[in-house]
């Protein structure tokens, strides 16, 4: 495979996207609270959703959009309010932001894309969401600083920003990919996280954008969980604007596999990242499955486990209660065979096997709790049974999870 | 229906039926470890236990006694250690428990019937267990008293014990049925609780008793969650001695009905006292959904809200945030109309209508705060689609339930 280059930057790595992230006193002082992403060219788009059945305002329109349009040029993104279990108003209100974003940037209603995150059941304040895409068209620029200020504005308890990008070549031409998402509580996604924003330059068709965003999801943002609770608002979108000047790409060759495997790249990044900064996360917690019989085993019982809040809280106490993760797998409602199977911690300080062939080794609980103690602990288990394998990505159950949690309105 | 009268004690209260709980050192020092239930008259007896796919030892033991044996005589429980992932060896203990109750009780070793809670994966101090059933045997009494040790013994991390009793008649004799059970953490049956554990005096064939007990698992036990993590040991069992004197029931007749009615009670009653009891709880917390298309629609509802752990820290913070209701039921994967809904919250002090026909009412967030302060708080869905209803018990998510899992096992 093209060889796969981590550069700087978010949305505003790819050639002819633009960003910006601005105050507009949505919900909260004294912070950004609105973003932009804008290109001047024409983008393909795809998108993949919650599959809740309660949609907020925003994901109906956008599936909408996705769904119809041919192409699209801006997305803008409050924070602060969800715009969920807000009736015909709240649809209204997408429809008013679509209006005033078509006015700002001189584009077509139906290429604008919208996404809220915030506090469920609250209407939009509509008059500061008019005003603030003022703001944005006015600081939209194509620097990485403007990609970082619209990270910065769509997070929620998020505690730091998330972007990644790579760049890769296609017929002599440079191919840039780059994202940022935000996550951290009401993350479980069953299609897509909460909120993920990829932009490339890459020419490609709809219908393969399509197709490449929809698989990749199921190893990446579907593998996520923080507390179990999928989200009303999840929504993963992607824009290609064709600006690299590759070959448009239109059938599965070489170019498109390429994209998958850069595309994959820049999600499981994002992916981790927001694991990682799960609600009261102290650490990012993996778990991956190797040697399954199935693609779909190694799935289940690694999301199983790190969806498991009694694991959770063994990892915060940094106590290997590897009887909690057996457990988790064993509800998880995939067959395996515990008997056979080997499970292993491993952290920055190493590598330590607990258990083998289904008891327990004689391990150094002094050595387990360090490995523990690390900011990214994997559970590695092997089920000897095949060749299949896969990971999910969790955090650790805090005391801050709770405190976050119970006084989040307030 | 037969009145069915509310009386003291566990099970003991039934005829015939003497129970013990001393302390055998197992894990814990200075408290009730062991626990007995017997009876004279060999009883009928059935069981459920959990799904997990890895299952505790004493629960391969159980099911083929249920599954095997005409009658059986006596029960026996440890806490400390679960006997789960244990292993070959840890079937040859239960073995060998069976054989030494056999001896100490002069009954037939496959009579014998074992549970154990508490860590997985370490093995059963067999010396302390057989020393443990002597003092059994020497304690066992037919008196409250007895009954009330047991219930104690059989706890974990539970905060104080669960017992119940009722009284009926049937043929003009007096029938009894008690129990008691105990759950905390790891609570999340789909089967049964955790370990729960039912006598009776009454006269009822082995189908029945089995038939009867499977159905109403699926309303009660089944219905509790403290933490989504199915346990490896989950088990019901029900002892029916038939020193009532009522005529066997061996068909689905009026006694059956009245049995029927007396069992979801007692079992209802142990459920919502695990659910109250949950690790670091500080509230039951309960979801009712009535007027719903069908049962198992209900079901799912109910049981979705009190499973989220962003509902359960809301609860524990008392903010009415009825957003995330929605969320939970909206991924639950049963259908519903979000828009035709209304949802209430109901404590001691009161009931209060939060969300009516789809749009939140301008309810008093003091006054909703003050009914979620209470020590029973219930979330209240009318679905207005038909005639079914179920409900589902949880707790609140609290810093304590982190701080007892962060450290369980030191």
């Amino acid at each position: 495979m093209d060889s796969i280059k981590i550069i700087q930057g978010g949305v505003t790595a790819a050639k002819g996207f633009f960003a910006a992230g601005v105050e507009a006193g949505i919900k909260y002082e004294n912070r950004k609270d609105m973003a932009l992403i804008y290109s001047d060219s024409p983008c393909r788009v795809a998108g993949t959703f919650t599959s809740n059945l309660v949609k907020a305002a925003c994901v109906l329109w956008d599936q909408e959009v996705v769904e119809n349009v041919e192409y699209a040029q801006a997305v803008v993104v409050n924070s602060g309010v969800a715009n969920a279990c807000t009736g015909s108003q709240g649809y209204e209100y997408c429809e008013q932001t679509a209006v005033k974003m078509a006015e700002a940037f001189s584009i077509d209603q139906d290429a604008v894309l919208i996404a809220s995150t915030g506090v469920i059941g609250k209407q939009l304040p509509m008059d500061r969401i008019k005003i603030g895409i003022d703001k944005l068209a006015l600081a939209k620029e194509n620097t990485i600083e403007a990609g970082a200020n619209a990270a910065e504005a769509i997070m929620t308890t998020d505690t730091h920003s998330k972007q990644f990008a790579v760049e890769f070549e296609l017929d002599g031409k440079k191919v840039t990919l780059g994202g940022m998402c935000k996550g951290s509580g009401m993350i479980h996604p069953n299609m897509c996280t909460m909120l993920g924003f990829l932009t490339t330059d890459l020419s490609i068709s709809k219908e393969l954008l399509k197709e490449a965003l929809k698989l990749d999801v199921v190893d990446t943002y579907n593998m996520v969980s923080v507390d179990g609770d999928t989200s009303t608002n999840d929504t993963l979108l992607i824009l290609a604007n064709g600006e690299a000047g590759n070959e448009e790409i239109t059938s599965k060759n070489y170019a498109y596999e390429v994209f998958c495997k850069a595309l994959n790249m820049v999600n499981t990044e994002l992916a981790k990242q927001m694991a990682g900064d799960g609600e009261g996360a102290t650490a990012l917690f993996e778990t991956k499955v190797i040697h399954a019989k199935t693609k779909e085993q190694a799935r289940v019982l690694a999301k199983s486990v790190i969806c498991s809040s009694l694991t959770k809280a063994a990892i915060f106490g940094h106590d290997a209660n590897w009887g909690r993760i057996l457990c988790a797998m064993g509800y998880s409602g995939a067959e395996f065979n515990p008997d056979y199977m080997d499970l292993y911690f491993q952290g920055k300080s190493g590598t330590i096997l607990i258990f083998r062939d289904g008891v327990a080794t004689d391990y150094s609980e002094e050595e387990a709790s360090k490995i523990l103690s690390d900011s990214q602990v994997t559970v590695l288990v092997d089920l000897k049974e095949g060749t299949c394998e896969a990971a999910a990505w969790g955090c650790d159950l805090s005391y801050d999870y709770v405190k976050i949690n119970a006084d989040y309105r307030s």
